[in-house]
């Protein structure tokens, strides 16, 4: 039976998404709670994987099992197993077709970023933070470059193991929220490092370090040496991947960010 | 010279406003900053003490000193020197006639109630939570019955140590945002666990246990007996204190929460 489930997790706890030999992965996590309610050995496939203090809203997992237990067993029960920091909101029952990864149409992801002379207190570890003034509109502007199918490469991490570099850009839009600017983007897929690197690139335009026009050159030239800064985890917030309908996985319309009109 | 100082925090990170004899204290941490700042001794007055947990978006304090340093040594020297769960946001020299506690003609509290099945993961910490669905109609007109003067001696802690019972209520307002149930008051002052326990109040009442006309009966009475539960710090965010404008003190436009449209 493969079971499809979705998990939300403050990523300043755990060394990121990915098993380690610490064990200190929400992977590790998750599949240790999984293994105690099925009575048997469980592996994770997850949507899409985050780094280490990178948050999400909905994680998306499936999993094989023999155990027949109640949905709630998988969500409930596995909840009292798991670190306080990270929470199942749903299981389904899906067909073996069903794949977390590559199922998923989408992606999108938020990264949030106080922009204001002090540092965070309240959120930190939960936002990036740029005490310079930063001029929303030509960041806004540089986004709408990036839209569209591009080779992404001058975004990508040394260690990026995806096959290609080219994905397509359905969203990357840029607004202010108070002392807070949030960043959101929706792809087909991401490239490892990708968003944090859009947002540094972005942040060097919206001081006026470099013109609205340095987005298209760097998916142009494709070289990451000519890109910005990666930014740190702490603002990222993987806000899910997305499904078509008739997989019949909940929509996690009362996404608690989404809720609060981020 | 007298300076007062705005101060966010993540209460999680310490065991309340006051000072304590173990030093987690946000008081302990703040003054330690200032006095090596300041190169001397330095006590604090706060506008309103927070309990263990309890967060804050602006807290409000003055301090006396003789050491002459420009305001940005009382915001950015202070934030180098704080634990990265606190942050001074601003610093204004004022008359000693000014006084954190004594100044302030209102203070402004939010609780964030997660209300979904499952429990919190990716905002531990930083909500209450309850998995029974609630009335947020009976809620709010509950709420109402808080509004004006009253004795709310069925709302205050056993070790509560304010001089009287009675309180003017200018804001009490309970709405839905996504999954999450945010309560909004203001009052002149409020008692300890007061918030706390007129949010358990409120649940019973969004809960069905209770008739809206309960409120009413629980002021009548006066008797902490008769209320409802303390509800948990994690969800409780000072919002902070309210001085005349004649003050000069920074208005906190930018409030992080406020911004979020919470």
């Amino acid at each position: 039976m493969r079971i499809a489930l979705g998990i939300e997790y403050d990523g300043t706890a755990f060394c990121g998404w990915q098993t380690q030999p610490n064990r200190r992965a929400v992977q590790d996590a998750l599949e240790a709670a999984l293994a105690q309610i099925a009575g048997e050995h469980i592996a994770t496939m997850c949507a899409g994987r985050t780094d280490a203090g990178v948050h999400a809203c909905e994680q998306v997992v499936h999993f094989d099992t023999h155990a027949v237990r109640p949905l709630t067993a998988w969500v409930r029960g596995v909840n009292t197993l798991l670190p306080d920091a990270a929470a199942v909101r749903w299981a389904v029952e899906v067909g073996e077709e069903f794949h977390a990864r590559f199922s998923a149409y989408g992606r999108r992801y938020r990264y949030l970023l106080l922009n204001r002379p002090q540092r965070p207190g309240l959120w930190r570890g939960r936002c990036g933070w740029l005490h310079h003034p930063l001029d929303v509109e030509s960041m806004q502007a540089a986004a709408g470059a990036l839209l569209g199918t591009h080779d992404f490469s001058a975004f990508r991490s040394a260690e990026c193991q995806a096959k290609s570099p080219i994905k397509q850009m359905r969203q990357a839009e840029v607004r202010r929220q108070g002392s807070m600017i949030i960043f959101d983007f929706e792809a087909d897929a991401f490239l490892q490092h990708m968003v944090r690197n859009l947002v540094g690139c972005l942040i060097f335009i919206g001081k006026g370090t470099r013109p609205v026009e340095w987005m298209t050159e760097l998916l142009e030239q494709k070289d990451r040496k000519l890109a910005g800064l990666t930014f740190p985890p702490d603002g990222l917030y993987f806000l899910g991947p997305l499904y078509e309908a008739h997989w019949g996985l909940p929509q996690a319309k009362d996404d608690v960010l989404e809720g609060l009109s981020l």
